[in-house]
């Protein structure tokens, strides 16, 4: 359904952005999309100014933008402050999250256990199993191929996208987004060294995954040895990263992808793990933290502090040894200059002497 | 059935090579195997000078090697100029590609929305799905636990190895392998920070996949927020790959295991990743370039360059640096001891001057 | 069904422990916990000192310590030399490994070709697919989703998680665990360039897992072009690990999350390799090496060899650069400051000259 272009920002506006029409008030708006897609029925954005000669070009029927940025006249414009928050909000108005398909009739394909306990309103595709002893609670969706072992408990409203895997004993709270192919609750790395060979020790421990969190595809996070691996209430998580067992990754964390977390690691509250960061067993991230790209940490990490490098340092003696690395030729070369320099005049002194 | 060796040797020059027997022109063979594991039916090969010595006690009934090497008389060989072309032509003539299956009743384990559309002569095992209004094109094999969702498109001759899963709206084009558990289409890490909280963005864009792709295993590839992800005609990816929202891949590309792309990136065509690199969110890698193993790329890297090292740099200011730090402990030796000799002159001049 | 205190060290005894009880020898013991969690049925453990003020706030039945530890007079302790191998040993005694679900009877969903052999004593859920001309040996068990591709061979005790997939001839020794997600025999990266484009080489070999192996989830293992692919026996490996073609892993190895294993990679026995280190093609590391978390291994590594860094170097090397690293912008500073002597001296002694 169509919406004009004051109709789009009066819901601007009932986001609390102060937002001005330049332009076509009447432009026929369906949906949100990029300066290079958008077809003359859908609103885009300019928030980095690197991208401003896509103004000219482009076919869409209004533009976001800030104040002060120069636009062709013809283009129908809404002006905000902060261009890429509001046109988020306009997505959630124009579109809104993924409609998940209205709970099928289950099939002799779904295979549930007699003893587990599903909620009301539950989307169960066929092809999901559910183990023995099971509770799970309402509008939940549960795609293809997901598989739920015994005695875990899952909240409401959780999505489990398709070829999740849920082990025995695992606790997810409400509002909670798994995406395809991860898996939660597999054993860790957990042996014992008798005799050059390497015996298993069980894993008792289970994982528990707190309210309104989300977690990428083909993510795997080990269950504990004892007690539990946690991720804290509101964390959001990309694709394939390893938690090892017995870590607890605290609250509105954001971690990207591939990042290694390896046991028994405690992250605190608001920590930020850039793309490919490792860290180390046994040690703490203070909240409000930041672990740059690629980082490894070996140490624990304050509060507020930013690392960086391998080993990681602190972000401005990390910038520190690349300049100095990249000076280290240059360096290596002066150090013989100056020897020349001292050893000819050393023989200029000596020669003077005699 | 088996080959004579004569008639191994017209079907390489039927594909180009020039190749001259020596030794027993009858000898049979029935398929290409390594100078290790060859029974005296199959054929072999020599192409790393390394493995010489593996000549003297190879089983195989003949071998492919370079003009020049020196091989034991009763072996019986192939000369050719580049033995790795001419065996894989080989293992293309006497072993082909892996044959599928031939298309299985569809069963009523076989999950297929009534408003999808699938092409004739495909092969669906029981436990696939798919989902509403998806469109499938020609002599497609789908296996087992692979979900394809609502409007997914996929075209000619397309194979799916178990577990893949297609998010809504992917675009698959013609003659794409996707290797077991690797998942298209999810949701990027997309979230606003809202009073120290991550409120998610709807992502409403799709991934793309063009023709002659061919995707490893347990791969992710974000949809884009808005628009698309792209993964250009002819590339070829291997494992565990991170693919972010939004970013492009050019075509022709190789991309190594455990690479991480960012989002919003642009790689351009032919273009090598190799193993483990990571690229920063919002950069471009021109047509023609490297990223070497390990490489963190934080800036643009132009055409036909090669970087290497995090950060990334050009490859021979990356080896200067890495030799350089290997002299480092001993500069730093030298500093001091030019100190010592500095002073000790010092000492003299000022010696002379009383 | 608890156990006295007493019964619990006598365990200890059996499995070759020094054990003394301090306190009271008849507290009832149900499991093994964690100091934090454990309720007072639980016995605990501390092997850490770091953690050694948690003993005064727990709420365990008992806890096993080190002699000498200081801990409080009411806390029933069993005192040995090793705390966390006797805690080890105590959970296979009272809590042991996993219990799979008794066979269920097999439903049409369970898709097994006619061709295949299924030993006794099977545990294959609904929803798994064995394809053509499989061998699989006794008290097998496998979860949903999982696929055995044609002519795999897999032994006895062996256990796969949900959404395994073997691909064709994969062979599996006795008592081999993949946990979910894990891809064995994949095609790798083959591809030959032919006028600018990638055309595909056909990976004829296969993957060979031998006997006592743990793999964990979504791992990528590629079949060999020819040959073979191995995993050696009692080699254990953690999470999103990729091991290229051709590549070679033998026994008893240890091998942590997100490691790299490019192709024709030979790794002896008792090898460790830490979390996210890579390994380039066609390279040795001997038995008993190490390779550190995040090094990047471009060269062979000998027997009993410990590297560190990108490039990888010996361990006492790589902390030599890094300390060296970390005394550079001093260093340049220093040479600066050292120019500024030497030209006042040679000013000086130039003065003194004229």
């Amino acid at each position: 359904m169509p919406h004009t272009l004051v109709d789009v920002c009066r819901r601007l506006e009932k986001h609390g952005f102060a937002a001005e029409i330049v332009g076509d008030r009447d432009r026929e708006i369906v949906g949100v999309a990029t300066l290079e897609d958008a077809t003359d029925r859908e609103i885009s954005f300019l928030s980095n100014p690197k991208y401003e000669r896509m103004l000219g070009r482009t076919q869409a029927a209004a533009v976001v933008l800030k104040p002060g940025v120069v636009a062709p006249d013809e283009l129908a414009q809404i002006r905000v402050d902060d261009p890429y928050a509001a046109i988020t909000a306009l997505i959630v108005e124009l579109h809104g999250y993924r409609k998940h398909r209205a709970a099928p009739d289950r099939t002799d394909d779904t295979r549930i256990a007699p003893s587990a306990i599903v909620g009301e309103n539950a989307t169960i595709y066929p092809g999901v199993t559910i183990d023995e002893d099971v509770r799970i609670g309402r509008n939940v969706v549960l795609y293809p191929g997901v598989y739920v072992g015994p005695r875990c408990q899952i909240g409401d409203d959780v999505i489990c996208y398709p070829n999740v895997v849920l082990y025995d004993d695992t606790r997810v709270g409400n509002r909670v987004t798994l995406h395809a192919g991860t898996v939660v609750g597999n054993d860790g790395l957990g042996y014992a060294p008798v005799n050059g060979k390497w015996i298993k020790i069980p894993q008792i421990g289970h994982v528990e995954i707190e309210d309104d969190v989300e977690i990428g595809s083909n993510c795997s996070i080990d269950r504990a040895t004892l007690g539990r691996t946690r991720v804290g209430r509101g964390t959001k998580m990309s694709n394939l990263i390893a938690i090892g067992h017995g870590t607890h990754v605290g609250e509105d964390c954001m971690i990207v992808a591939q990042v290694g977390l390896a046991g028994s690691v405690t992250v605190g509250n608001h920590v930020t793990l850039a793309g490919q960061a490792g860290i180390v067993g046994h040690i703490s991230i203070g909240d409000h933290a930041t672990v740059g790209a690629k980082a490894g940490v070996t140490n624990n990490v304050e509060a507020n502090e930013t690392v960086l490098g391998q080993p990681a340092v602190p972000i401005t003696e990390a910038k520190r040894r690349v300049l100095s690395l990249g000076h280290l030729p240059e360096l290596r070369q002066k150090v013989r200059q100056m020897q020349k320099e001292l050893d000819a005049l050393r023989e200029q002194v000596r020669g003077r002497a005699t």
